[in-house]
């Protein structure tokens, strides 16, 4: 299944997730269409089975700026489900009409409360992915910096 | 005592916090030292009694661009100890003569095998920093795009 490729399952054993799968709800959802807004209460963790996803941040003036585009082999939408304060910190707008496998937060959160071992490994792959994601987006910060320099320069 | 208020160990019991006490080993730091460098393997995690620490990092051409000054009230360096591939993901600098708390990533290590829970706190503490501190430096990004579109408008 496409979900087990998910950074936040990996390590988890054959039985841990199944006890996730067994919690999946699919939807479809139209091209378009927003799953979720920045600063909204994340209530859903999403898995994208089929189609593509873009992730957006807006700025003043109601400008949009995109993060990334979320494919069905990498990743999932909505990891302020997994940590306090429990809000999307980014809006989730589908690009092509797809299918995406919910998982409820307070679901979610039983289970780890049930088995310590399975929210470890969760929030150990969770901590590294956002380590990573800081580290790419300090990139960007400097590409920008280096731009800034550039432009002063001449 | 200072490192307790890390946002590492909060949530931690008092014997917990009193193992990790134990493989504590302080260190002074003369202004203008380095205390470890971008990129390099991270083999301690350390929390600040006193002084005053500037994490920054390199863009091309030897330039610095800073990203934060730890001080004893706000927390820890070198995170990059706790998760995979254990890389220094900053350089750290001493802007004033320091005290530093080192704990060794080996002996943290044991400590967090031999207690899942205390694992498990630790890394949902640091899941949700990065989550905290992703959000900031998209700020800083948002910043740089507003600066963009102005300049391209005038």
């Amino acid at each position: 299944m496409n979900f087990l490729a998910c950074f936040l399952f990996q390590g988890l054993s054959q039985s841990q997730l199944e006890r996730i799968t067994a919690i999946i709800a699919e939807h479809h959802i139209k091209a378009g269409d927003w799953l979720f807004h920045e600063g909204k209460p994340a209530d859903s963790l999403y898995l994208l089975k089929d189609g593509e996803i873009e992730l957006v941040t807006r700025v003043k003036n109601g400008l949009e700026i995109p993060v990334t585009i979320i494919r069905p082999d990498n990743g999932c939408l909505g990891i302020g489900t997994l940590v306090e304060p429990h809000l999307y910190s980014l809006s989730a707008r589908c690009l092509n009409d797809s299918v995406v496998l919910r998982i409820e937060q307070s679901q979610l959160q039983r289970l780890m409360q049930d088995d310590i071992e399975m929210r470890c490994t969760i929030m150990t792959n969770l901590a590294r992915k956002m380590l990573e994601r800081l580290k790419e987006t300090r990139q960007e910060v400097k590409i920008h910096f280096m731009n800034l320099v550039r432009s002063v320069s001449f």
